[in-house]
């Protein structure tokens, strides 16, 4: 496995990856991996001759006040387990290497960036645009690799890719969660043992919520309220949104008629969690 | 020379250049060309081993009630000027290739993009920035040409380029012009024939502007004001703006002690002609 830490270091390694005929799977990542990542990680070892994985904490997509600096970090922890998992290369460059100077450049995504995550994140997802589209030029993978946890940001990574015709694909691989449910995250580690016990509360509101549209509930407000009620009862537990939405324009159907994305974001004290389930129709 | 007219060709295309280790140098075009456009391709055709030429109308770039339905087209002429010229490839998609479906993606250009051109054309930056980064992932150009006349455009490609590290080094050509200094530009076929005569205005007015920074005035708001003063002598002419600004960020000076840029937009009737030179210092 080769470490590489500029992008004209990336770019080289990338010629010799072509050179060579190996297509490219990406995984990006802001490090600090959990299994789920692994799952990422093994779903591109299925597709690509060669795994990248990127670990780099991203500032553009963090908001003032946000957790940039105690974002948590620890690239050899990150490295020894991407070694065992057969990756090729990862890419870990600093911030003064993506960003020289600041970003005239911004992505939008207009009607979709400021709902869910994006209303209470603004500029949230501009910066993973930014980041992606750069990795995207950088490592120029055939597949990238995204996590389900992270819903919206996986509709919009497709909406750019195909939009500005990047010639990669896309592929979103299910959450990866504890025995109970919680679904993992790199924002898990600062839950205090109290709030780690409550933290399931976000799989069980969604779970409720599944099943009673499974069992042919089809008022969206009658789901959204009782996923609401059941998070709110939770008194660690602040909740930020928790909605039921189509699974192109993120908005509310006046009903169930089609397969929809249940998706909350919860505060625990100063860590914001988030999760979400598909219910197919 | 090879035609392509949907995107999928042009991939098709693309991989052989690529498997023949051919290098790229594209041209991207709105089509009706003339010489300013064949002295482009004949850089490209200096610098890459495979030189596209793209002939587009990009509807993306054009606000509501501006040229956009008789903006003029003539591909049969074009292709025959480009193949005389030793293009190798052609792309020209239709709209319905390019935006299969409304655009969610847009790409904005903070503090660039409301100046000058961008002040009376709101939206027209982020249009060219979206098919710019459209074609750079379709083509994958090792180089790509654009010309010194449509300054602001080439100066925010550059920032667009290097932002999101596109794998593309860009080119700015020298404007070419007829013998009594228009700039050539595929709107001048709109001009009456009265028109015509006074459109050379904007060009006398940049070198009066230029000949006295190069002899020592040090006030941008001089220069403008000896800009605009020779543009509104013209009864035809109908001033736009008329500026002094520094190069990278279009900002006037207080005082001319660096290279600046001299650009005006100017209306004949419904026509609008630009026109820029720099003075370096």
């Amino acid at each position: 496995m080769e470490i590489v830490s500029t992008i004209a270091a990336a770019r080289e390694r990338r010629s010799a990856d072509r050179e060579a005929g190996r297509s490219v799977a990406l995984v990006p990542t802001m490090g600090y991996l959990h299994e789920g990542h692994l799952s990422l990680v093994r779903r591109a070892r299925e597709i690509g001759d060669s795994v990248w994985v990127s670990v780099f904490v991203n500032p553009a997509q963090f908001g003032p006040g946000e957790d940039l600096e105690r974002y948590p970090r620890d690239l050899e922890r990150d490295a020894a387990l991407l070694e065992a998992e057969g990756v090729d290369v990862v890419f870990a460059p600093p911030a003064e290497d993506m960003y020289p100077r600041p970003s005239v450049v911004t992505i939008r995504f207009s009607g979709l960036e400021d709902r869910l995550c994006g209303a209470t994140r603004p500029g949230h997802f501009s910066g993973v645009g930014l980041v992606v589209a750069k990795l995207f030029n950088i490592v120029d993978p055939a597949v990238a690799v995204f996590g389900q946890k992270d819903a919206q940001q996986a509709l919009l990574i497709r909406r750019l890719a195909a939009e500005l015709d990047f010639p990669v694909q896309i592929e979103v691989s299910p959450t990866v969660r504890e025995a109970d449910g919680l679904a993992m995250s790199s924002r898990n580690v600062y839950l205090s043992a109290a709030e780690r016990q409550a933290a399931p509360v976000l799989h069980r509101a969604l779970v409720a919520a599944h099943d009673a549209v499974a069992e042919g509930e089809n008022d969206p407000l009658v789901v959204e309220g009782q996923m609401r009620e059941m998070i709110e009862a939770e008194p660690l537990a602040s909740l930020e949104y928790a909605v039921c939405v189509g699974l192109e324009d993120l908005e509310r159907p006046s009903r169930i008629d089609r397969t929809v994305l249940l998706a909350t974001a919860v505060r625990f004290g100063s860590t914001r969690l988030i999760d979400n389930l598909l219910v197919e129709r």
